[in-house]
């Protein structure tokens, strides 16, 4: 990766061949410490999403730096955490399909995983297979609280699948798992709240009805990065999953009104051309920067705005107050959406006051 | 790859690790042939876009085809092409930057780029470069067809820098390059190919007036997949870039309107919940399959829509005469664009006759 962006020790963002997915490590280990801080003082596990990062290098810090564990959208990506020899790893996602459930019972004999369940014939199919190979693993209850995605809706059926995953073999019930993604955007804040503590409290009904019936209910896992101020105060939660926190971005910012948290992440971009006065084309388009959930930001040069990307070209326009910028000029763009515009790339390149530290590869 | 998708050789698309991205290399063949019998029944070169595979070993079989070369998106992948022994390569695309210059310089001594300008800027830096290293890159002068993105608009200023770019060392005038990319989904097939025909026609004028002015211009470069059959047979074009033909996608088969390619191109998915009667939610979203230029379509099994992607979830909806699916069952998905699903993968799966044959790393 060096090599590709031009990087060695020491250098400057302004030296890389571009496109190049720079993290500022500075403002990474600061977003870090508020996560850490802000769990601890409600008294609330932090276990951060690795979706967003894909990396076993960032997964081992922010274990060292206080988070229980990791949530992991994939089992490929809970792999990868394991190989860094993080054990407490949720897949926070649905398991199933003969492929998927042999590297499960894989990642069990290495692991400590928890996995997330929203119907019986899951169960049945990785129950088998665990209890085959002589293996376990925990199991919380997805619920649906209102994103019509995935999730257990009414709470009879929780219960009933509870019941089901307590009495199966090689699973063991851990808790309930709500994800209140739907409601990141609402714009009063006051609603926000509102509205988020509703859907939560869905989690604390399920949590009291299985330990009425005698069920474990250790873990209660929700919360991201758009919802994580409201989420973490909570009563009866256990622990959040924000991850994108480590990053920021103009969806996190802009969208869902987070604003303790730095922008540590910025894509390098090179102004190739300048067909009119008030168009600039940099070298930066959809295949490094995603612009489907929020529009990108142009942090340097000032007055330039992210007009529209195709495959390889990023059109920009000038605002009228703006120095026309030169062909051949840096530019630093901070990601609209980072989760997915860090998977276009091979790895950041870590920066520390400025300097190229390191490189972190993100895996595949 | 084969260890992340469990593929073997021999194994099935049923047995994979998914998503999986799975290339039918039978159908692959198909659309070659067709693609280099087109060109050469209308006299024109072939230099497909290797941007939507990043494949040295694709772009090696398509030389080995009757490709006459290779367009490219970025300098990164030239140097690719060139290490699989491809000389004859396009960067369709403007450089700028000392890092990329850099790069170019010695690209220019492994491989023969050509490379693209609209501006003198350009020209002067790179030409600097060149003659300094001691070596030449062709130079193709990038026309304004109405895109609205690169290339110079005005006559007199293309003549103005073919002028210059004919008289600076580390350079050589080799022709033009227009892109009809605006006029790819125009609905009505008469009045698209009308209107490619003028927009293409000031590529023309171009040539003449740099030859009328005793300006080398032997090459006339443009056409993408989404408009090879009107393009292929304009008079006074020397070459095709389309690319993507290749592989076809719903975007070319219905924005487009191309009917002679067949979809060789397939992601793997696999059920992982039926939270409702009509909601089928497969482990595949935007992480590995684009849905912003054209929605991607289910191939197999018959009645499932594809209704919305999240990062790792895709909702599907039953049609209502379609059999439920199974939690498990295996899906296979037309993507919508292809170059923008495959970055999103480490390689191609390749498949003959059904049956798993080899790996086709896509390179970063």
């Amino acid at each position: 990766m060096n090599s590709l962006h031009q990087a060695v020790v020491g250098c400057s963002k302004t030296d890389l061949y571009t496109p190049a997915l720079c993290l500022d490590l500075d403002l990474f280990d600061a977003n870090v410490q508020i996560m850490v801080e802000t769990c601890q003082k409600h008294g609330v596990d932090w276990r951060p999403h690795a979706k967003c990062h894909k990396s076993p290098i960032i997964g081992r810090w922010l274990v060292d730096a206080g988070a229980i564990g990791l949530t992991c959208a994939t089992i490929r990506e809970a792999e990868l955490m394991a190989e860094a020899e993080i054990r407490d790893l949720l897949i926070a996602n649905l398991i199933a399909g003969p492929a998927k459930i042999q590297r499960l019972v894989e990642l069990a004999s290495k692991a400590d995983p928890i996995i997330c369940l929203d119907h019986q014939d899951q169960a049945d199919a990785i129950s088998q297979a665990m209890a085959t190979a002589g293996v376990y693993v925990r199991v919380l209850i997805e619920l649906e609280i209102g994103m019509n995605r995935v999730g257990v809706d009414d709470l009879e059926l929780v219960e009933r699948l509870a019941e089901k995953v307590h009495s199966l073999p090689g699973l063991e019930l851990a808790g309930v798992m709500a994800y209140e993604g739907h409601l990141l955007t609402i714009e009063d804040l006051q609603e926000k709240e509102q509205t988020i503590r509703q859907a939560l409290a869905k989690a604390m009904t399920a949590r009291d009805r299985l330990e009425s019936r005698g069920l474990p209910c250790s873990i209660v896992s929700c919360g991201g990065t758009g919802s994580f101020p409201i989420t973490v105060k909570q009563n009866g939660i256990t622990e959040i999953q924000a991850g994108g926190a480590i990053f920021m971005d103009e969806f996190y910012r802009h969208s869902c009104q987070i604003d303790q948290l730095e922008n540590s992440l910025t894509i390098m971009a090179t102004v190739v051309s300048m067909p009119t006065p008030d168009r600039v084309v940099v070298d930066t388009g959809r295949k490094a920067l995603n612009i489907e959930i929020y529009r990108p930001r142009v942090r340097e040069p000032k007055g330039l705005l992210v007009e529209s990307l195709s495959a390889e070209h990023g059109v920009l326009r000038l605002t009228e107050d703006a120095t026309p910028p030169k062909i051949g000029q840096p530019v630093e763009i901070i990601p609209g959406y980072a989760d997915l515009t860090n998977v276009l790339h091979p790895g950041f390149l870590g920066f520390r006051g400025g300097k190229f530290e390191r490189e972190i590869p993100i895996v595949r």
